[in-house]
């Protein structure tokens, strides 16, 4: 970002989502996303490299935070059973749910532009599912067993996009920290009875 | 189906899953599998609505028997607790693993053409998303609290997930049925330990 164009990213980032609110999002054009922004295209493309990345372009972020903090999770650090498992990926949450999002209500934006929009919403979905992918992967790497690291991977993926969906949808603006906590608080309370 | 076409629907899938196996799913028409299967197009689509259908086209029929058996659990009759919700929905997909699903063999065919494709991929992913929106939304009906109806739906469609990918991957030829109940009762040694 040149020291001409301040916050570039995040006044494309606002302008994008301002105009598929008001014009959803196939009918909004990169230009017109630029000149909302009062910059130009090329500048736009040094951000992004499309329309529906400015949606998405901090998922490959978000799973890189979340795969180095189980890699480095002191949870893992003897034997690698699928409680630990679990935990270092809920603990890997709670890290991102605390300094990786923005805003709520530029969350709720995004939220209301994907929810009008089938194929983001299978993109969405789909991104979700890669990172549940990757977590089981690298705990499999600290020792965790196959089918354990998959499902604490899974369970806890789950938890976060339950939590995520009650945050943007929250009247009360509770924090997704907040959010998390509960969800993955309720989901201890869903086992142990029936085991 | 008319009685000079025994069997079109499952020829129809077979035919398709060989085409889409040797060619790629890209490379295929209805054309082809229609005439791979000795049927003619229109009786295609008398099966199906287009090519892709032939992949995903039971999973409306795995949603109902889902959604049935959680909306008639016995295990739901008194306090709709979220223990309660989520041995509702490891039973549900325990039903639907014992009865619904293909052999074995068809069910890798069509793993292996899901996974040489991105968006069938990312249809196949948002189908099981939707399976879980539509379980929460029954056990909310059934009188679960709406964060435990959401959690159990995750958790329960996750394990399923993790089961369906092992028993597609396992060499040894196990029962789905077999897969499902390991990944739920490993699922339940994931949280005591850590709570």
């Amino acid at each position: 970002m040149g020291r001409w164009e301040p916050n570039a990213q995040s006044r494309l980032r606002q302008a994008a989502m301002d105009l598929y609110a008001e014009r959803g999002f196939d009918q909004t054009t990169v230009a017109e996303i630029a000149e909302r922004a009062g910059l130009t295209e090329r500048t736009f493309f040094r951000h992004f490299a499309d329309k529906r990345e400015v949606l998405f372009a901090g998922s490959e972020r978000l799973q890189a935070l979340l795969l180095k903090s189980v890699a480095e999770s002191p949870l893992l650090s003897e034997a690698a059973a699928g409680p630990a498992a679990l935990a270092a990926v809920a603990a890997a949450f709670e890290v991102a749910a605390a300094d990786y999002f923005p805003p709520v209500e530029y969350s709720r934006q995004r939220q209301r532009v994907i929810d009008a929009n089938p194929p983001l919403q299978e993109r969405e979905v789909a991104k979700m599912d890669r990172i549940s992918a990757a977590l089981a992967g690298i705990l499999r790497e600290r020792g965790v067993g196959d089918l354990a690291a998959a499902l604490a991977a899974e369970a806890g993926t789950g938890a976060f996009k339950v939590a995520f969906t009650r945050w943007v949808a929250d009247p009360a603006d509770g924090s997704l920290l907040g959010h998390v906590r509960e969800a993955i608080a309720e989901l201890r309370t869903l086992l142990p009875a029936t085991a």
